[in-house]
């Protein structure tokens, strides 16, 4: 491990974040708030102050290897956090430092779960601030998915088309910026066009960018305590609704839709099967909830705004799906696991992972009849390599593995069942909201110290695709 | 697919189970029950003749390999379970065809969970043919885990260690019944001292015999609705959680005392991870449920008759596990997933697979870091093949798949999250009870007629390792 190149990358990424954390300052002059103001001066100077002390680490000339790719990543997100939730407790607008730190966790993440029993309390700058970690997570998480993962190989846990815009070889250097510019351009783009969509309809501009904040990096933080539902309009909701789908979407697509690669932009078998899951999922919980609500035109609004919501891992809320019937939470649950495409800003298993996984169960079947049957399975057209298969069934396993570890530890708060094990799921797939106690109507406030400290994890773990996490926590990363 | 060997050999199952009919016949006319007896003599000649009409279908001197000892052992089961439910059918003591079914395939899959609203008021010798059929059950899982799985060789979903039983060769034939023997022989002495052990204490006979079959079978139907509770005896709670325990050894350990390898036999390392497993449990619960019951005597009481139950997917109860805080009752939903050792009579994913998995997770994590090295993973003392891997890789992936569609089909009923999941999972995990309606103090009669189908399937699949129940049901394995 090439400790310096991490360190000096990490203390560089917080001089950013020192820079970004002007810009909730600014929010905080025009809405008068000057405690809030103050608070983010403050970190703003530690932050930069650290982040110099970083950066003075000598490197010479390193490459970055996937290996320190990980590192890189992993610490970026913890230091990102540690640092953002500053403004929160000198503010004493979060008192509690584990909280702070479990809110901006969730921002960063772009996740959105919340300890917050009272979000309107809360200063214009803070919660801008909050909400603003959520769009620069979904930017982190482009460039990772993008051009970190790929580092990776075959061993990888992403599964990216061919055309990936990641650069082939193991070393980062000159496509990367190039191809960073044009993700960031696109995900720009289609946020300014969304700003634009919510501000004609009527929407307060404040508002507007706490939203868009919330649906382009699939977060889900809201300025108001019914979330999308407080603006009660079917106009916000469609918006909303769409864009979530879009950001949901793999950012290849984009980017050979950039490169007037049309036809193969269209034809990307994960999209089809995203798309299909979408229409399954509106339709059945609609007819589901159908009487709940009078008319199918409701149901169907209800619904498609809840499946979503969900699959992108947003987890911005108009109705309490708390309250379905049972069908309607159970598969709503069941999307959480599923999440959004790769290569998008959504969590989750990823559509690409569920199918290659399905495949390989489905080959592993005929196998077991024609035993000596030597088949590949195919994926966007290729075909897979039995590595990248095999990589899937590890990922998997450890997802479950920490999954049901961290259901088991947060079951020691005496907390029902369905919360603790939806609490754990919401986390670890970047949702936000879980059913029951944590249900879109409730928040994460009462659970213990230890247990947002779990869940915290959690989040990093499902935003990181597992491994860049758990190598930071691993003794054997740091030995020599 | 040899089709006519595969019916000819269930036909002469059946003839067995005509014959195994017979038993109950006997305890009917012990007790006077002459409705039932009537109904078990219809049921054995129509047993008999479906089992003779199977067994004229000519085979030749056709070997059989691994696909027609999946499809035999799938199609056994179902047809064992169909035909072994029609004396409750027909003396309308359980009406309901498919309530009869699933109490049977309950029985058969050594699971345990019943409908039965009030056990009590069944014939004594429908009770006795239900529990029996978990004792037949055991003896056929262990020839199953024992003898049929490993003719799949390395794709094969079992660990099972080289000094196996079961033939190296992928054929029967020859060395099949002398290991069936000596497997049969084991299973009777451990019975027959549980029995003895039990009289002693003062059991009714009944009684005895009720508890034997639950407990070697690791079925856990009672003829008790307190089921070991209604004793309110220590003495026989201690007898039956070690002999739970024991039944959920491997019975590779025993053939290995068998043949005077004690040196083996105790250094088998999925032993050891079992032991501690349970004394992780017992400890941990132990002091969560301390304050119920005053006394830390009481609390391991319950706590090891609970964890041994569990564990060994027995579902026996003496307390009502529902009722404890949500760490006790968390980690008892952990351990239905972990379930006893292979080759044993308990289900789960067994011991050994989890170990792997998590040493086929943690070397992924070691070649994130040291991307070429090339290491093997070691179990029992050898080095286990990538195939074997893979397969338990894949195992894992087809039971999460099986797991979550089950839970979104059994939530139609719109009863809590907890009670789809916990019910899902005490089914195909071959337990008995889960939380919640369908605890230890509750049952499964309330769910739907399509629900108990679904559940019916997963007792099938978990109790026969997903494939040979998956294998039977694809359009494949019957298209020439």
């Amino acid at each position: 491990m090439k400790t310096k190149v991490v360190l000096h990358t990490v203390g560089q990424i917080l001089l950013i974040e020192a820079g970004l954390l002007l810009i909730p300052t600014v929010v905080g002059f025009i809405y008068h708030e000057q405690a809030s103001v103050r608070a983010f001066l403050i970190t703003a100077a530690i932050t930069a102050a650290a982040g110099a002390l970083l950066s003075l680490v000598k490197t010479g000339k390193s490459s970055i290897y996937a290996r320190e790719g990980f590192a890189i990543t992993g610490l970026s997100w913890i230091m990102l956090s540690f640092f953002g939730c500053l403004p929160f407790v000198i503010s004493r607008q979060i008192p509690g430092f584990i909280d702070a730190f479990f809110e901006t966790v969730s921002g960063f993440t772009t996740t959105g779960s919340s300890i917050l029993t009272d979000i309107e309390s809360l200063d214009n700058a803070m919660l801008f601030w909050r909400s603003f970690t959520h769009w620069v997570g979904g930017m982190g998480i482009l460039v990772f998915s993008m051009i970190i993962i790929p580092l990776g190989g075959k061993r990888s846990m992403y599964i990216l088309r061919a055309e990936a815009p990641g650069p082939a070889s193991a070393k980062l250097v000159p496509k990367m910026r190039d191809t960073a510019a044009i993700l960031y351009g696109i995900y720009f783009a289609m946020s300014a066009a969304l700003l634009i969509l919510l501000l004609a309809g009527g929407m307060p501009l404040f508002d507007c960018f706490i939203n868009v904040f919330g649906t382009a990096g699939t977060g889900g933080f809201s300025n108001h305590s019914a979330s999308i539902g407080h603006y009660d309009s079917e106009y916000f909701e469609v918006v909303i609704s769409i864009f979530m789908l879009l950001f949901g979407v793999n950012f290849n697509l984009y980017y050979l839709i950039f490169l007037k690669r049309f036809r193969a932009a269209i034809k990307s078998e994960e999209f089809h099967w995203y798309l299909g899951i979408v229409a399954f999922a509106v339709i059945t919980i609609a007819i589901n909830i159908n009487s709940l609500y009078g008319s199918l035109h409701q149901a169907v609004r209800h619904s498609f705004f809840s499946v979503s919501s969900i699959i992108t891992t947003t987890g911005f809320g108009t109705m309490d799906f708390d309250q379905w019937p049972e069908y309607s939470r159970t598969l709503l649950v069941l999307l959480m696991f599923i999440g959004a495409c790769a290569g998008s800003t959504g969590g989750g298993l990823k559509v690409s992972r569920v199918m290659l996984l399905l495949r390989t169960a489905k080959r592993s079947m005929r196998r077991m009849i024609h035993s000596r049957s030597v088949e590949s399975i195919r994926f966007e057209g290729r075909i897979v390599e039995e590595e990248t298969l095999n990589t899937c069934l590890i990922y998997l396993t450890i997802y479950c593995l920490v999954t049901v570890a961290s259901i088991v530890l947060v079951s020691l708060n005496n907390f029902p069942f369905e919360v603790n094990v939806t609490a754990v799921v919401a986390c670890i797939n970047n949702i936000g909201p879980g059913l029951g106690m944590v249900g879109p109507a409730g928040n994460f406030a009462s659970f213990s110290g230890a247990s947002k400290l779990v869940l915290a994890f959690d989040m990093l773990a499902g935003r990181l695709e597992l491994f860049p996490v758990l190598f930071l926590f691993s003794v054997r990363t740091w030995r020599r």
